[in-house]
């Protein structure tokens, strides 16, 4: 609840800004995954750093949760507000705001979303190469560290935010980094801030690393006879220091559903989905390399795109595949696992889950971006079946329990929300403390998306 | 001081590894530049992470400040104890303890140097590429967030560091990070304690990123007809999308000394050297395209070296450098600036400081890491003249305001010990509070390295 006094400040300074309608409030409770509606109390759409400034030490002083909000794609219930709260919506803060060319950096407000960023800077020669499947924001991006598809070789928005704007719980407003392409003055407050899932201030502003267009790009698919097969040469062509800028893995089962729903043709078999950037040689060179390592392999239909269409083609299908998992079994929900494991043992890893999941009642095809180890099981389970969403939920705390075992992580790109929670002390053991005195330390009150990341005291 | 229980404490622990003997203290007292010599009142060499986990326990019970020591090699009296204490030197625990060639990680201590670590690492294919000149220990330069010549290619130690073992300073022991490539587990504190400089815990062990030997190297030399043609390049090379491994600039004076005391053959003209690293297609390419846009900059003498010899000698003469150039001048030490700023304003920011240091009575030849846009110019100071000392912190202290000016940082790699301590507001505003908040909260105390860093109080 906010207090009504709170409500009539804010309403003073917003207008129309500020919403309590039910619809808008559902809306912002809402996750695309399992979790259960979570709505706040209020709604706001600020327009510049100084009104968030504003906003944020409004809420300090009623000790009101602020969580904000980019195009609530997380898919951990991250921006839901199980204590209430007002939710600080970003879509009016979506500006660019500089493109500095020749340093190759973009400076943008958070709301941006990365889609209407690469539209932007389409005539510049330049792009921002960081893919989750969403058109996300880029502020939403930065708090999960976001990754995707292209992570391999262009890395993780932890690689890609320069500097940050950011409003502290008090209201205080701070920039951390620079402008320049590396600095050793001090603790890493980007770094720090980036992957905080807004529980240690809102980001106003963000300025990001941009990369060139590749002069050339061609795409292939090939199928493998195994799993282990498909990630022995992700392995040596890693080592052999090929660089693709893409490589997706779809198991057997995912390409069926392809298949039936979105009009693939893919055979019924696990399958890598590459894309290479660079020089016409470069690309030609990593390319014919790639492939002669699959055909050791025993991959077939080593099948080219180098047209566009084509290309865009099958990242569109790939893009959409969550969405066409889900719909291939009508009425049902995910719960979708994001375990990352040391590439060495991803072979075992992914074999042994899917052998669990086929052992399961529940339908769980697996995709993932293998080139780094990371890859996710679409649980599919009915909306109103308790005992399938247990039932899925002990396959996932499963495949975590192995990757931890193995070295790996929780979760390597959706980020912890409130579904990864219960795996913070197993991954971290006491480290999980220093991470809890951190948030005290610069979120005393508690006030910035509480529920969220750290112990629940 | 150290109380004479905490000595004897220390001393039925470690024995003979435990040391209050005049050179030892005054060794690690001891900076490489122009810092007075700030000694501790004891150094121990522990064995193992339980070890060192007892060691700052009893000086926490004690309130001794503790120093790590890797090779002593950071330039601004970061491991010198001013309210002295016990210094942890860690060359006994200087062992690789796994090479994971599959995942393309290895496993430290950190009194490992990165020749040490290249040395074991030469029959496997796999290197680790970060090189500051010195032979620094891999713990000193995760804490200085160290860089160097091939940071351009492959980054800085923050890039390369993947998780960390660290002992807090109530004598906890953490481990931040895990083996898989990327996560989204909640606050980055494998980031948060690389470039901590050890105010925030010792770290007992690393898991770092290897690269891939490359197939093929070459390397060249070419001078330029003014700072601004050389720097253009590097600009136009980079957004073209090209990957030299090393980009370094030397300006005339520095090409004169090189002449002059260590046998070098350069025009008296700024010069770029740089390497390239792939397979033996791309080494090829991306040289030929540099050389066309050096020689459209008008760009004189691109001399290959593609003969290990040739390459060896000239990146030994860069390696060199520093102390040729204070051998330059007998009885001079160095005050180092290290400003990182923006690529597109290099050019400008080179030519203002070399200017300034014209117009000085201090020689101040200027070089540097320009593919990040870092660069150094080393004062050159009668040791025993403190109105030198002052005029080259005034030109260094001009050099870093313009710096910030530009929107870059006072230090991009050396970190900021005690010679940088006093840009810290500057650059960071209440960011800085910020980190003081985060080492209050893990270091409540302030045993670790107390003067360093944070503001003082
Ligand atoms: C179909 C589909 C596929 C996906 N695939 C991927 C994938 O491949 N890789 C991947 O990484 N993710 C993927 N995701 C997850 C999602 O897209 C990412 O987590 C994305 O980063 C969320 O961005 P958002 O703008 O929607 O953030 P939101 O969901 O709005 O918010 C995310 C978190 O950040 C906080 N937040 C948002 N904006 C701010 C701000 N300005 N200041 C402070 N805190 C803020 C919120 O409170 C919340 O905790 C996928 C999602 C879907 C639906
Ligand atoms: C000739 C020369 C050239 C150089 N060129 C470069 C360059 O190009 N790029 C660059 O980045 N640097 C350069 N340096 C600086 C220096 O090599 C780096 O700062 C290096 O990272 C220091 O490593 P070290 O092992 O000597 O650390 P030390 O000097 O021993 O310590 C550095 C800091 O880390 C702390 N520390 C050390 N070990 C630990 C530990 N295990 N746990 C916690 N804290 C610890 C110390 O207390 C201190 O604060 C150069 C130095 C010289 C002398």
């Amino acid at each position: 609840m906010i207090p009504d006094d709170a409500i009539g400040a804010l309403g003073a300074m917003l207008g129309e800004r500020l919403s309590t309608g039910k619809s808008d409030l559902a809306l912002h409770g809402r996750s695309e995954t399992w979790h259960a509606e979570m709505p706040p109390d209020a709604v706001c759409y600020p327009r510049d750093t100084e009104e968030v400034s504003r906003i944020v030490a409004l809420c300090a002083r009623y000790g009101v949760p602020v969580i904000g909000w980019g195009t609530g794609t997380a898919l951990e219930g991250h921006a839901s507000a199980p204590r209430g709260g007002l939710t600080v919506d970003f879509r009016e803060m979506a500006a660019v705001l500089e493109v500095r060319a020749e340093d190759m950096l973009v400076r943008v407000q958070p709301g941006c979303t990365r889609g209407a960023l690469n539209t932007e800077l389409r005539a510049t020669g330049l792009m921002f190469p960081v893919d989750p499947g969403a058109d996300a924001s880029l502020g939403g991006m930065a708090m999960t560290r976001a990754s995707g598809t292209t992570a391999v070789r262009y890395g993780t928005m932890r690689d890609q935010v320069r500097a940050l704007e950011v409003v502290l719980p008090d209201g205080r407003v701070i920039r951390t980094g620079t402008l320049a392409a590396k600095s050793s003055a001090g603790y890493d407050l980007t770094g720090l801030f980036v992957g905080s899932e807004g529980t240690l201030g809102l980001v106003t502003e963000l300025t990001l690393k941009l990369h060139g267009q590749p002069e050339a790009v061609s795409a292939a698919v090939c199928a493998f006879p195994s799993t282990e097969a498909a990630i022995e040469t992700v392995i040596l062509a890693t080592q052999m220091g090929l660089r693709p800028a893409r490589i997706e893995f779809v198991d057997a089962a995912t390409a069926a559903i392809l298949n039936a729903h979105d009009g693939g043709r893919f055979e019924e078999a696990p399958h890598l989905l590459l894309e290479f950037h660079g020089s016409d040689a470069a690309v030609a060179e990593e390319a014919e390399r790639f492939g002669d390592l699959a055909a050791e392999a025993g991959a077939g239909g080593y099948r080219w795109a180098t047209q566009a269409e084509e290309r865009t083609a099958l990242w569109t299908m790939r893009h959409r595949a969550y969405h066409t998992i889900l719909a291939s079994r009508p009425g049902s929900t995910a719960v979708v696992t994001d375990v990352c494991v040391p590439i060495s043992r991803m072979g075992d890893a992914i074999e042994r889950a899917r052998a669990e999941i086929a052992a399961s009642p529940i339908p769980g095809p697996i995709l993932g971006h293998v080139g780094d180890g990371n890859y996710h099981a679409i649980l599919l389970v009915d909306r109103g079946d308790p005992a399938e969403l247990a039932a899925a939920k002990r396959l996932s705390d499963g495949m975590v329990a192995h990757a931890l075992e193995l070295g790996g992580t929780a979760t390597g790109e959706h980020g912890v929300g409130l579904g990864k929670l219960h795996f913070m002390e197993r991954e971290h053991g006491a480290a999980w403390d220093v991470m809890g005195a951190i948030k005290r330390a610069i979120d005393p009150e508690g006030i910035m998306n509480p529920g969220k990341l750290v112990r629940q005291n």
